[in-house]
């Protein structure tokens, strides 16, 4: 059986944009409707919604980028899972160019020119915007099977998705399932935020089958490897583990440092305390030793690592507010301003960054938060959870977050990680990881949209000629989930005949305006009357005429089982 | 066995606000804490939450505003259900005042006080509130079973939630069995739509049996009297129509009367039309006659006839956009200047009038929907549905429609129409109901707490202390939903353990970052860390003891089932 993460958008076909060379193939999803037209969408769901690709989870993705190569960077780990469960000591970087550097001596990658088409935009426009920081481009070079993407507030609001085991629950297989899953329904990247054990291993699978970046937070593997006790890490057991992730293929690390020794005590007024796990482990371990947070102090080396890999920074915020009572505090901001300060660092060693932003905001609170991160860290893409715009609906904060990540894209955030149904709650299963995506797409389309994106609104302009037309079928297979249009059609009115109907369940044949509208508006044109002055001089003729016509604004229609 | 529509949210208790009078008791649900606090929530449910309530739907509920009547009011139909299914003809008002008309007056009545218990405001804020036409107080005279609550922007935001049967499906208990379980889960209001058979017999045994204020629009049944033919509708027949209703109880009415003739042709150019079905009635009915909407030119003896029920005008939106391509345009502008028109001439008349609102709209376009509103209607409330911010999740609409809604509400809507996930698709089952009232929830309660209304981020800041604390079953009492908040941690950890645990399944006991926060808390406050400036001054010393007093941060946990 063919699993349901890998079957295609029937009747939506897999096609390639081709680049300059051959071998820079763009996927999209191309949309048949029945009118004779097409719709082609942006598409993250990678070889897997392929017919031509024949998935092999052993064997992992074909490693695109590999043939992309400069000479001066470093060999791969072969992009086949052999190396999974192993340290690759010895094996390490050897100094590849960031794609910030490259973009910075004027050159257009293959990675550049890909995001180019799949954006829509020029290959100079995706220079320009990585070069001065604005947009990051994360592409480990050791992760050679993902699709290259940008995050930049220029370009398509994106979203993450983030799955991984805990100590509690939860196995390799379904996590490896779980991304598939998260990509198929737009996933523009996915974390693996795993705590348990096999930590090196889930990575190791997860990444040779990820058509899209992976992204981690390096602090859990370094405290699994000290028992779990923050007090007993070190730099050298942290910048290990960074080594090892950096060598295996991870795209972006969140990196917790600034959380600085003197901000812990801001948080002690707070209803909810320091709610990122990263973010309290550090706290923990700067009092204990009560000494600055060694990520900090030793952030020029961190950034010498990251960019001989082109792994992209994702500054973690450790302070941001965890309740509604606790967002914009005095804690939040001031690591946000050493977040800026850090940004700048890593630009110097050109390294790609992003920063990460809240949490828990009242809609009143959310522009403020990215006027000050687009000042504080000098237009760095933002990337933010959430965030959720009230504490009172556990259970629901897909939907609490969903209101304000599109807020908050609309104002400017590049990327929006996704918040499932079970936040605060348990760990998300994959319907929970479907609904947490869904939402967020709902969010990133909604910002694309207000923001005015070009291109942005010929979907919802498409979708909404096939509600008018009542193309049933195309208006399903444009949804955002067909599957569960389709359904929820079905259920009210599951026969075939109701697929081509001119109403739906909700009005009934004679309520359905849409319908009306269209005989209105036939008749109208038929008789010029388009007009709303020569309307009124009167022309009562025509609507005597009208009336003669049929004496009735319906079309006759057969009757549909249930109908009255 | 009790319907779920009527169990009490235990351990919740009803409790009672008494005023001035012993019979106006304003229903509240107080939450008891395992930490011996209580909060106190505003409660939509009615007599069915209440365990010394017996229902009987046969009998409809009790008339708790009859004992308010003034001597000048009329009669009622007496609140049994004995006028089912006859047209009430020669029983008719004999004049009542509106609440708007005594609130002029200087009159504070019964209903007035009622809603200042409800919202903890005076008496006089909410007259005076009446008064200038800013809020509605929805309580037709015959309709004494309703519990008085109060729409205004100054006010706690409100929720509606359509029900009703189509020509298609469902049936009359199915409808009331929605009723109450969109009031159970915080409907404000809720507005019969049907449109099938037994539009009369269906609406009758809602209103007998809803605790909140009931709306229609007469123009569905007026159209099923003259056998669905929009050209064969007259004024008379409409007017009958809308006693009936009015006798019966209907609170507030949505009337078509700004879709006028000359507007019509402006739709020509729109993507989909008119969406309303009224809108796309009238509509049809202007151009079959090619003369001015009946609803517009008898509006004033319109007015005089809901005047003396006090039923409130919900002046509708025939012309709202209903899709991202067709919002704020020319139509529905110059739709908006009528109603803003027809506004003043309703209270001329002292009625009560709230405006209708889109629809589907970007999110930059959302501001001016609400600020032109306020312009053009003299800052009627204006009562919205959704919007939606794109067109291209059908099956998801509740989420699309709860990011509009909620900013909406920001910017000063008054009440939100909900969106179920069924909208476009089909008509709205029991589940769906749910999902709607719960994303409206949502919405409305981060709208009051951008809007900063006073005390609405108690209840945010009583969850999150609950959340911060590990007090489980406080978080599942204090949710929106208490139901599905228990079932999703239940998933991950069923064992009764788990419910006092410090931490849940998303991190595992060794990851939680409120856990680790509060052992970080504690011993900073023991040892007076709790200054940014004192702590780089140097107290290593503290930091030895940190270490010394047990080398972890984490307190021994117990093993629970599936722990690693």
């Amino acid at each position: 059986m063919v699993s349901p993460a890998q079957s295609s958008f029937s009747p939506a076909r897999k096609t390639y944009l081709v680049g300059s060379r051959p071998d820079i193939r763009v996927p999209m999803r191309e949309i048949p409707l029945t009118n004779g037209s097409t719709v082609v969408l942006y598409d993250t769901s990678g070889p897997y919604t392929d017919p031509a690709h024949t998935a092999d989870l052993e064997k992992g993705l074909p490693p695109l980028r590999s043939a992309w190569r400069s000479p001066d960077d470093t060999a791969s780990c072969g992009g086949t899972g052999s190396c999974g469960g192993t340290l690759a000591e010895g094996r390490s970087s050897t100094g590849a160019l960031t794609q910030r550097a490259r973009a910075r001596r004027g050159e257009i990658t293959p990675e550049m020119e890909f995001v180019a088409l799949r954006e829509g935009v020029t290959p100079e426009f995706v220079r320009d915007e990585l070069a001065c920081g604005r947009a990051v481009l994360p592409a480990n070079v050791n992760h050679p099977e993902s699709e290259p993407m940008i995050i930049g507030r220029n370009f398509l609001v994106k979203i993450n998705a983030n799955i991984g085991n805990s100590a509690v629950t939860s196995s390799i297989e379904e996590e490896v399932d779980k991304m598939r899953w998260a990509t198929r329904w737009g996933a523009d990247t996915i974390m693996d935020l795993s705590t348990g054990r096999r930590i090196h291993e889930t990575r190791e699978w997860i990444l040779r089958n990820s058509p899209v970046p992976v992204g981690t937070v390096p602090i859990y593997q370094a405290l699994e490897k000290v028992g779990g006790k923050p007090e007993a890490l070190t730099w050298e057991v942290f910048r290990d583990t960074v080594v090892e992730q950096c060598e295996q293929g991870v795209d972006y690390m969140t990196v917790h440092a600034g959380v600085r020794l003197a901000y812990v005590p801001l948080t002690a007024r707070r209803k909810t305390g320091i709610v990122s796990r990263g973010g309290s482990i550090l706290a923990a371990w700067c009092l204990a030793h009560h000494a600055e947070n060694f990520l900090y102090t030793n952030f020029a080396e961190l950034c010498e690592i990251l960019a001989s890999y082109d792994v992209t920074f994702s500054l973690g915020d450790g302070l941001r507010p965890g309740s509604i009572h606790d967002a914009n505090d005095e804690a939040q901001l001031a690591e946000l301003r050493t977040l800026g300060e850090l940004t700048r660092i890593a630009w110097e060693h050109d390294c790609q960054v992003m920063v990460e932003g809240p949490g828990h905001v009242p809609m009143n609170k959310i522009k403020e938060n990215v006027d000050l991160q687009m000042e504080i860290c000098s237009e760095a893409p933002f990337y933010t959870l959430g965030p959720l715009t009230t504490d009172v609906a556990p259970g629901y904060d897909h939907i609490t977050s969903a209101i304000g990540a599109a807020m908050i894209g609309w104002y400017g955030t590049a990327m929006l990680c996704y918040v499932t149904p079970k936040e605060h709650l348990g760990l998300p299963d994959r319907d929970d990881v479907k609904a947490g995506v869904i939402a967020y797409k709902i969010a990133a389309h909604a910002a694309d949209l207000a923001k005015g994106h070009p291109g942005a609104q010929a979907w919802d302009d498409a979708l909404s000629d096939a509600r008018f037309e009542f193309r049933w079928e195309d208006q399903f297979n444009l949804s955002l989930d067909p599957d569960t249009a389709r359904s929820f059609h079905d259920e009210t009115l599951p026969a075939a005949p109701a697929k081509t109907a001119h109403f739906c369940s909700m009005c009934g044949p004679h309520f359905c305006s849409m319908r009306i509208t269209q005989d209105v508006r036939a008749y109208a044109e038929r008789n010029g009357l388009t007009d709303g002055e020569a309307l009124t001089a009167g022309m009562r003729e025509k609507a005597e005429e009208f009336r003669r016509e049929g004496g009735r604004v319906y079309l006759p229609m057969p009757a549909l089982p249930g109908e009255e």
